[in-house]
């Protein structure tokens, strides 16, 4: 279950993205050589997933420093390009906390930058296997040691992170333990990073899925034919209200009401501790095109008009746990993101 | 906002359909001049809505008839192909209900048939505006007199019917009315016939609507966007249960947790006294190429398999409201579709 393929890797003073927009039929790889390379790959998601941009954020600060220094900017101007990069997604946290992570040591110099932009994918990668440890422990002793069936949306893979995955990561690891059944993954419109990217990741490495439109989810899960879903998060709030693609509270709601968990699998670096709930979370406004076309066709009249927010938020009373890399919050005894860090319990 | 196409026309002894596969690019229609050309149609989509159904299944009897004097059928055979219309989308119930009300007429010969099949699409035609008016009164009654946004899922208009529509004729009544703010018209995938068939009705119409992914209407709903959603039927069970296109089950979810009316707008013809509940509905399942591929296009990998359930049920406590041409049926009030025509109350 080795991966042949890297979301991103640092190599001769670069930053190699897999091009995720060209999968699931081609594989190849761009360079973010300057900035606005970088933005145009996160902005048309050629890379994305809030663990992923989490890294992206902290490389970026090194392809400024180096577009500074060849370019020779000021301060200032430096400074510009590195917020450009920030708040290039508005909704996912990670982006704006890789970059806030490895800023202050640009007075030390690029390469104390650099070695901690590959601190934070090592840790990604660490974080994503103790999460899949602690959401398959947990959803074996809940729901029984046996064959799960389960269902996700949009990809929290090794596409979606710096390898491994988040809730795509918890699959794993119950496949690694031989406790799969079936995925049913949701093809996840408009962009399709269920169809293209999720079974994509699945197909490699042999789990057994199923791809099914997304309004297919609910009565999947209300017709007993799921044990659990599980999602990844983009923000997560104090009071544990979680922003993901849109389509997740969907699924939520389905699984609330069938009585089964639904579990956000997320690292800590996706809390927001400064966000109080829900309510304040800015969600993506993407273009109409994305849902008005599809694969250079027209599928909507000239006419219309769309509407394509890129995340939703699932309020934390439809959300039956956290698992995050150091701990599982369950959410019916009262275990928020608040709570849980704030207090320091 | 008259309607400048019709979805079926019976003319020079044929039946000339409006091809739904082409649109919203290319107007054109076909002519169902023999059983298997009218089967195909039907498994194709070519024609499709529960209402529109049931007048394609009492025309389909004269097609059979005009057919088996051609060829030169015996009983057997035209009984047979007959049957083979009937069943050839299992989950609406109308397709069904048209053969089984004209079938009687057949010794009164093919003319007595087809004034009665003709008979059905004009009766489906004022059904559909008398549910109209009273579906735009019970809105403005329980809403308020003023510009409504509604979300409406699959096409119910016009396309779905022989004229008007029933969800989309309450839409056009309150357009007529000058009651609509904006329509959210899910997509509606894998076919999409909310964007390429219900988007086209209300462009046609000038009717102010944006087209979203299935999985934004969950969040579009609890974000108080929205003050009711709208759907028809395939099939209503006795005790209310609803079956009708993949994704209208997440919609009744999320109105329930929202708290906002949730409408099924069907003819009786829909109502099946014979079905108790949901879970004996039938299912159809459709080919995974649906949800596999777009436009031509694979969005798959070429080992993943999909799940392509053309259809899901809404239990009946998630209804708030059963609109058919005679009555509201309020279902918090215990009016069930059993206990109202079981007991001819």
């Amino acid at each position: 279950m080795g991966s042949t393929y890297q979301t991103m890797e640092w190599r001769d003073d670069r930053l190699e993205l897999l091009d995720q927009r060209a999968l699931p039929t081609e594989l190849c790889y761009i360079e973010a050589t300057n900035v606005d390379l970088l933005i145009d790959a996160i902005v048309t998601l050629a890379v994305r997933g809030a663990p992923a941009l989490g890294a992206v954020g902290a490389f970026g600060v090194v392809i400024a420093m180096d577009q500074a220094k060849r370019e020779g900017w000021d301060e200032a101007r430096l400074s510009f390009e590195i917020d450009r990069i920030r708040n290039s997604r508005p909704t996912a946290v990670n982006l704006a906390w890789g970059v806030d992570r490895v800023r202050p040591l640009m007075a030390l110099g690029r390469d104390a930058v650099l070695a901690d932009a590959q601190a934070v994918a090592r840790e990604d990668q660490e974080a994503n296997h103790a999460m899949g440890k602690l959401g398959a422990d947990w959803l074996l002793a809940h729901i029984g040691d046996r064959k799960l069936r389960l269902l996700t949306h949009c990809n929290t893979g090794t596409l979606a992170t710096t390898g491994w995955g988040t809730a795509l990561g918890v699959i794993r690891e119950l496949a690694a333990r031989d406790r799969i059944e079936l995925i049913y993954v949701d093809e996840t419109r408009p962009l399709l990073q269920g169809s293209r990217l999720t079974a994509w990741e699945l197909a490699q490495d042999g789990i057994a899925h199923v791809v099914e439109p997304d309004g297919a989810a609910a009565s999947t899960i209300l017709r007993g034919m799921v044990d659990a879903a599980l999602i990844g998060a983009d923000r997560v709030a104090a009071n544990g209200d979680t922003a993901n693609k849109i389509g997740s509270v969907g699924v939520a709601l389905a699984c609330a009401d069938a009585g089964i968990p639904f579990l956000v699998v997320a690292p800590e670096s996706t809390v927001d501790l400064n966000t109080a709930h829900g309510d304040d979370i800015e969600i993506e406004l993407r273009g109409e095109d994305e849902v008005l076309n599809f694969a250079g066709q027209r599928t909507a009249p000239y006419e219309s008009k769309g509407f394509n927010p890129a995340f939703d938020v699932t309020p934390a009373r439809l959300i039956t746990a956290f698992v995050c890399e150091s701990i599982v919050l369950e959410v019916a005894k009262g275990q928020t993101p608040a709570k849980h860090w704030r207090s320091g319990s």
